[in-house]
């Protein structure tokens, strides 16, 4: 039977098999987890989302949260998906048993993330940002502010919010114009404006937690001057009472998706009575805040590689039900007598579906991947271990945030296809998954910004050391796969692949040498698509060389047509995706410079 | 100043310069006309664009067409505009001036469309659709057909529509299922349902005449037994009295874009008491529509580069006011105490600007040759030339339909992507126009019907000629283009690809030949990407070199940024588009087979 949003069996085989995510709980700080103690909590999020999150998706698209009289209103259900999720321990699931969390894996807890928002996509970001801001304040907090805010967020009876993003500074942060200035107390007068607040504001939390970003007075200009802030919405007066603490709701951001995740414009001290306490040290606040950014940035794309999966298989099963056309016989003729077949039987269908599929467990795969460097820099007790688990995620955490939130466009765009005109109509869910997703680009800094990220910050970094301990794990894989005889011609080709980005790298770098960044930069997200590409084809054949050593010990728990379909989506990938990474490198190669010291006059 | 939806100097470019449409005129034909009366055209559609059709486009969006108590309704301003497009006499444009048309050029009528269009897509369909079924009742009906009806439509008094698509056919239309029962009278009794019929009703037309598909009982079964019919929603009685005609409209389609457009579901014979009359001869019906196919696969293809024309406007104006972010300097370093810089200063957002002006103006150079071809076609004085026009308008078709529909939509997402997360937000346009291009993939055959069509019938017809024909226009342009030193490289690469698409057709057609059509045509979608990139980059070449040629005789009235834009994006699309033809090639000529055999257990 076609999955309603996600394929259980695939996930649970990536994160047991591809990832052998049970290795993890040899460290002492997962001890407390066995296998079928994880495969416990991964059904209850499943029923959850089974039973509390997919079925308000298409109302939550169409009764959007709004803005009014000074609050934000969201979708009545979220009253008691707030109190399941709570219950369930969703805020702290990775968070220390002494901080009253769970302790699970991060690749456990990130599987379970992508159940949730494959079922709504516009769910999870309110327990995420709830969770990410709790754990700030754990991290860096003092115990006074973790005693006074964490356990009511743990429970989400309060929610938590990063607020980064300004009018006039958008993705520039070195921007930040929000002041603090320090008074003779425990806390700062915050006054400014924050846009684009995800979970903002709603009706059904008494409170609110969020984290700052801003300037104390007399701070040095840019990154440099930026302090983080706890900033309640309202704030503690002793004994468990509380005063409003002048941050107020200025409106809602009206999108083309995600409408069930509110989206805010919050005003903090517009009457002069808005109080935040400094999180850990002062100007340290962009340090504190980009040591949650892995794990946001591996959520961002983790979101969008589940929205595909939901499109993917809203449009299979469309796909296997709707009768249209008919095969061609040896003559190029169809026969108008014959019944109709179904439109899964033509191979342009096929083509669509294989290329969603490619798109949405590739990126899973990653996902899983990163999550699983993140638990092993945590558990890992060489510093050197520590080290290469660190730049391995340093260099990948920009191309698991990219690549789903692009790929997955086309994707989606894919499964709207399939369903031809009525792939465009409310009745069907592809359009609005085809809305929801194209968020993602932009969330926790754009395509551009990632770009620029990687080319110019994590394959330079410690002279080019992360790129090549991702070599390392790459070639681990091709050896893997090369036992196997028809697998090795795409292990060759991953091989050729790799050749190639030392050939692309070589050919740029000089610029950067030369002091030309801008043209060093040029085409960081021609660069993007590209490396993204390679690693997507990296974690199809490590996923192709399991399937194949499953069927060839015969040990499988799946049909083996399970196994066989992940080898020939490996193939499909390397057939119609891998295939144009020559012509991306060729592009980033360039000569022209057509983009750097053009004319404004020219558009 | 940056245009608001479209840029007429360069229409006027392409059409005047590149496609030397003055030519034309020297047809008896089109004798009534010179430049000077044809730039009055133009600039009266401007100006209709401007105040009555622009101002509009967001409200379409917001108040979409909705159907209430068997009817309906369209934003209130169609009133005005429906009248003065009758007034401009945008319906009969290119009908004969003794049909009460103006006997304009093809060529000439879809650069106002395009115009139209990139103001405000909701709308042109609805004069669109009345042409077109006015004109095959012109071609096909009899006098009385043609004075009972033309007439009214002329003027957009009565609308008119083409009713193809039945619920269980799709795209299939051998499989159409509308009946229509001979009586004794001059009419047939018709009986069937009708869905996605767009421009189906509304309240500012008292009449529709719908064009509808049906099989003649006991007809052949497939499309060779499917007639045309006129049905009127009102039936005229004589004495210009009209009677219900039982053509009910049973709905309208919720959309996530083109919401101004209704897309209505008709329900014909429902208290058998519909009378339809046959357009021309029994079971041509199919032969007769797709005589109109070609001008409503262009328009369609118009229709998804013009929304890209617009959005392309759109976000170049925000990146030409937004200040974000700075410039690096040669330590790769930012100077956080400089102003922030304009964001069309940053590469990536050239890349991205860059990326849809070269999209947006070689699908109009494409339109623009393509309906060029047409009037040519028309006016040929022999056979040959007539053939010749013929086959290039045959196998162009298919290409002009999809290009701008594919690409279109990257080209949009490039629009959103620059307005960072205000992309995403409904108090800027891109992403209405990103919601509104989606269908065009899918409008009047989707992109894997057109690449069926490409591949499977118009290479292959008449032992390859249109495609021979195709290539020896291509050598044309580069032999012209190797005139210029500096287009020289870019001509050559042309010439490559023009020995690569002979590779690649000469790879897959033993599978033809061997009846192994579904083998030949598994991958035509691609095929279709790789042909059509490299089909803009021929216009585009020939875009550059009639620029060059300007810039050198120096007698272009335009600023000589102007002429070099054009050469400077011909570059762009060879380093960042053409690149990708070699990886799409290698695609198509692989041998794995993968979307054909396959078990459908592999999804």
């Amino acid at each position: 039977m076609t999955p309603d949003y996600v394929d259980i069996e695939t996930l649970k085989f990536i994160l047991y098999n591809v990832h052998q995510v049970e290795g993890l709980l040899e460290a002492e700080h997962f001890s407390e987890y066995d296998k079928t103690s994880l495969d416990l909590f991964l059904d209850s999020i499943k029923t959850f989302s089974d039973t509390a999150l997919h079925p308000y998706i298409k109302e939550m698209d169409e009764k959007p949260s709004y803005f009014k009289d000074g609050n934000i209103h969201i979708h009545p259900q979220f009253k008691s998906i707030l109190n399941t999720a709570g219950d369930l321990g969703i805020v702290g699931a990775i968070f220390d048993f002494e901080d009253g969390g769970m302790q699970l894996p991060s690749t456990v807890f990130q599987a379970a993330h992508f159940i949730m928002n494959a079922a709504n996509n516009h769910v999870p970001g309110y327990f995420g940002l709830t969770s990410g801001s709790a754990n700030l304040i754990l991290s860096f907090g003092n115990q006074e502010l973790k005693d006074t805010y964490v356990p009511n967020m743990l429970d989400l009876t309060w929610g938590g919010t990063m607020c980064l993003t300004e009018p006039q500074a958008g993705s520039s942060l070195s921007d930040v114009m929000t002041l603090a200035t320090p008074t003779d107390n425990d806390y700062y007068q915050i006054k400014g404006q924050k846009i684009f607040i995800s979970a903002g504001d709603h009706q059904f939390s008494n409170n609110f937690v969020h984290l700052v970003l801003a300037r104390i007075k007399g701070a040095p200009a840019g990154t440099k001057g930026v302090s983080l802030f706890v900033v309640p919405k309202n704030r503690p007066t002793g004994n468990d009472k509380f005063t409003y603490n002048d941050a107020a709701i200025a409106g809602e951001f009206e999108k083309m998706g995600q409408k069930g995740y509110c989206t805010t414009h919050i005003v903090f001290g517009d009457n002069n009575d808005c109080r935040g306490w400094l999180l850990g040290e002062p100007n340290k606040g962009l340090s504190y805040m980009f040591q949650m950014m892995n794990e946001a940035r591996i959520s961002t794309g983790l979101m969008g590689a589940s929205i595909a999966s939901a499109a993917y298989y809203s449009s299979l099963r469309y796909a296997n039900e709707r009768p249209q056309g008919r095969k061609l016989n040896s003559s190029g003729q169809k026969n108008a007598e014959e019944e109709q077949t179904l439109i899964i039987n033509h191979p342009d269908i096929k083509r669509l579906l294989f290329s969603q599929k490619a798109t949405v467990e590739g990126s899973m795969s990653l996902i899983l991947q990163t999550a699983y460097y993140l638990d092993k820099e945590m558990t890992s007790s060489s510093e050197e271990e520590k080290e290469k688990y660190h730049l391995l995620l340093e260099i990948l955490t920009p191309i698991v945030k990219t690549y789903p939130a692009e790929q997955g466009i086309q994707s989606i765009s894919n499964a709207v296809q399939i369903l031809g005109g009525y792939g465009f109509c409310f009745d069907f869910m592809p359009q609005q998954y085809y809305r929801d997703i194209r968020i993602i680009a932009l969330y926790e800094g754009t395509t551009g910004i990632q770009s620029l990220d990687l080319l110019g910050r994590k394959i330079t970094m410690k002279k080019g050391k992360a790129l090549e301990l991702l070599a390392i794990e790459i070639q681990e894989t091709i050896k893997n796969a090369s036992k196997f005889d028809d697998l090795k011609p795409f292990a060759n080709t991953l091989l050729e692949n790799l050749s190639l980005v030392q050939k692309v790298i070589g050919t740029i770098m000089p610029h950067a040498m030369k002091g030309n960044y801008e043209r060093f930069l040029a085409d960081a997200t021609v660069f993007m698509d590209f490396m993204g590409t390679i690693v997507i084809g990296w974690q199809w054949l490590k996923t192709a060389a399991v399937a194949k050593q499953t069927l060839a010990d015969g040990n499988g728990n799946q049909p083996s047509a399970f196994y066989e379909s992940k080898i020939h989506t490996m193939k499909f990938f390397y057939t119609y995706e891998i295939s144009k990474t020559k012509g991306l490198a060729k592009t980033v190669m360039n000569n022209e410079e057509l983009t750097i010291t053009t004319s404004k006059d020219y558009f």
